[in-house]
């Protein structure tokens, strides 16, 4: 890494104790948005982290929604400077895995590295970008940094446009910066440049009222549970994963040779991935097409079948009714609403019993891969860690961007600081100052860049996600 | 029907208050054998049942198992006259249906009607046999009439075969008469005599250790839920029923002509079936064939899949594991361990990853439709009910049928009572005098037919199943 700014690397050093005192205090904080018994921790990490920008000399607030509020604040440094925002989460998952070590809510530092749940999703990279700001404000950069930390990440962004049309409190900025992902090995930083989007439904079927007795009425009632499985199999090939639905893929832009080679340049490993989701087996071992599949392809899934008998051993009634449960993971250029109603026909074709309910969608997400801003960050990441990052894509859906997306329509990029050791949503999480501090040095060339781009007037509009 | 007996219809008529007053008694004991909160009461049911047999005159006892009691008991006239076996059970559903109109345990007498549960299934027409048999001992026939009344009917006769292997406490008959079906309709007396088998499967795949994200993983990972989806499809053709194992409807006897003709003149009608099970629609509507489909052709259900996520909404995980229950009816000459072997063979065919586990089975069962045994049942119904009955057959399996084929190898017949009015399994059940009359005055045509045939040497061993 660049440490010729003996300035920036002596900040650094000297706020590690600081930086780990105010981590462990976040961490401290069980903020489980999932949980409703732990409504008020989510709420005092938000007024602790309000309290937190206060005491760095920002201004900041918490923004309400109807569910958790969102907290809101930075710098106001200039009129015509750029201004970018930092988006980061400060609520956390449940930690109740027997493998837990530790209490997963009292902080533990263990040489380099501090664990807890939260420690690496989300709090200490948020942590990082503040101390990379303070010190971008300190030098005088002109650009205006804002942070917009999350109290509902970990349940799906509920109520965050809420918050985001309070432009008084939440405004616009000329650019996003999300911390909020991970690389895929941590010897390569990664730069994910794209998001799949979701699409969930609900296919349900209505034979009965009741269930009946199979000896009774079996052959003549309906199974609507087999007619179900007819439907999910005309959906999907449960082998190969293709999507059977007519026009499915006829808007998918495929990862171009370019993105191929970036992805296999990752560190990505077939081995690794499969201890990691503990899966037995995969649809494909190769490499190169097993991360074509999960990042830059679209899926179907069968996520559950409601219905008839559930609990152990087989009762012989022919069931009244039943739920499908599905979800399509969705990649540039597939529109959720165009995917509906492709399902829609196609499922009606099938049996025009079903009743396809949506469940909710999230536009795919192409993020910036050329242009001033990805350069920018490039730069600033080999700057942070020494080492040229590689461009990959998340096969997730973070529904905090697509609301960002619509609501500001602003450049977003991604600089997310967690290793997949790391242990994202899983027992015995941490963070390790390694990430921490180049990630603070990552931050701030970044900002340095930022501030040097000025407002990019061509920027403020970004090109159509379709043109993409 | 015959009244020109004026002895039996005096008896009949001065037995009523009687027959009123038992069913009463039996009525208001709760015997409900899959609630373990009410082991007690089906125990006292098992004694009450012992005592009313030693107060007709009878012998009696409780025959124990590793489970309930079956109570056996009877009249032992002499050696070298023909011995035959009433079937019927006394435990009971559950009655927690919020449209009962009044207690289900406490006897309700609406003028012909006794309302409560078990009257019609089962404990009604154990006590019209057992007054018939009175009849018939104070008649001095030379006939042994046994009773044989289980206590663990509703949950499969899961210990019945201990009580029949004590062969000094429930000793072989030359013949079987089973009192536990359903008319077809008020106005035409039917008499099954066939049962269909069971067979029950568990289908299970495990692809990986945990419930992971499809976000992350989504594309690479297998889903096994889809997987089970596809075999469902390979062995069942969800919109017509058919059963796409190879080799499955090898064995099948088809129904004669002359049997589908007595399937049509039962007074089965399409909608009240439709009602009868709130059926909203139906595979076929048409009459033969639906009758074919639910007494005579085989079926494979599909009646739950567990795995992933089965709360409400959708949840975006990839199950780590599935398990599809199913079920096949099975009719002569299939074989249920025959069936096992095709259907192992066939899932592995589709995937080899699935494991079968069988979850019991039952024969399917052929009752004799022509014969001694099968003339005499007729003319008694006859002299009963005025009316010549159809032969049909039953649709469900009943477990103690094939344990009581296997044991003693002797002609079972079946003579039911109950109709379809009076709510087999539902809510405000009854039974009525019209049918125990009607009852009583068959079962005693019957034991008279019986006696006056003797040991019918040619009947100890009946054809095997396989050449029927």
């Amino acid at each position: 890494m660049q440490k010729h700014d003996p300035h920036l690397e002596s900040y650094i050093k000297s706020s590690r104790s600081q930086y780990e005192d105010l981590l462990a205090q976040m961490v401290e904080i069980p903020s489980i948005s999932s949980d409703p018994a732990h409504a008020a921790d989510v709420r005092k990490m938000g007024a602790a982290a309000t309290r937190i920008l206060k005491n760095f000399g920002a201004e900041a607030r918490m923004v309400e929604t109807s569910g958790y509020p969102a907290v809101s604040g930075g710098w106001f440094v200039g009129n015509h400077y750029p201004t970018v925002t930092i988006y980061n989460h400060l609520d956390v998952q449940p930690a109740d895995e027997p493998e837990w070590r530790h209490s997963p809510f009292s902080f533990q530092k263990e040489a380099d590295r501090y664990r807890g749940r939260g420690t690496t999703d989300d709090k200490g990279p948020a942590l990082t970008a503040l101390f990379a700001a303070r010190y971008a404000i300190e030098e005088k950069l002109h650009l205006n940094i804002r942070f917009l930390w999350e109290l509902e990440e970990e349940i799906g962004s509920p109520n965050f446009v809420e918050a985001l049309r309070q432009q008084a409190l939440v405004p616009r900025s000329d650019s996003v910066l999300v911390s909020d992902t991970i690389w895929v090995a941590k010897q390569r930083p990664a730069i994910p440049c794209g998001l799949r989007g979701l699409l969930s439904a609900r296919l349900t079927l209505q034979t009965g009222s009741t269930d009946v007795h199979s000896g009774l009425t079996g052959g003549g009632a309906r199974n609507p549970l087999a007619e179900l499985c007819e439907v999910a199999n005309a959906c999907v090939d449960a082998q190969s994963g293709d999507v059977k639905i007519p026009g499915f893929y006829d808007k998918v832009v495929k990862p171009t040779q370019d993105e191929l080679k970036e992805f296999l340049a990752s560190g990505f490993q077939v081995n690794r991935f499969k201890q990691a989701y503990q899966l037995r087996s995969l649809r494909t071992d190769n490499r190169a097409e097993l991360l074509k599949r999960i990042w830059a392809a679209p899926t179907f899934e069968i996520h559950g079948l409601t219905g008839g008998h559930t609990g152990p051993g087989v009762k012989t009634v022919v069931p009244a009714s039943g739920e499908l449960k599905v979800s399509m993971r969705l990649v540039p250029n597939q529109r959720p609403d165009k995917i509906l109603t492709l399902l829609r026909r196609h499922v009606k074709d099938i049996n025009p019993n079903v009743r396809v309910v949506s469940d909710g969608k999230l536009e795919p997400f192409r993020g910036l891969s050329t242009g001033p801003y990805a350069e920018a960050l490039l730069r600033s990441v080999q700057a942070g860690f020494g080492k040229v990052p590689v461009m990959v894509r998340e096969g997730g859906s973070i529904g905090a961007i697509d609301h960002l997306d619509r609501t500001w329509n602003a450049p977003i990029l991604f600089m997310g600081l967690s290793l997949p050791e790391h242990g994202y949503h899983a027992p015995n999480e941490y963070f390790d100052w390694g990430q921490a501090s180049g990630g603070i040095r990552t931050f701030v060339h970044y900002f340095r860049e930022l501030s040097q781009m000025g407002r990019q007037s061509a920027m403020k509009k970004k090109p159509k996600r379709s043109a993409r």
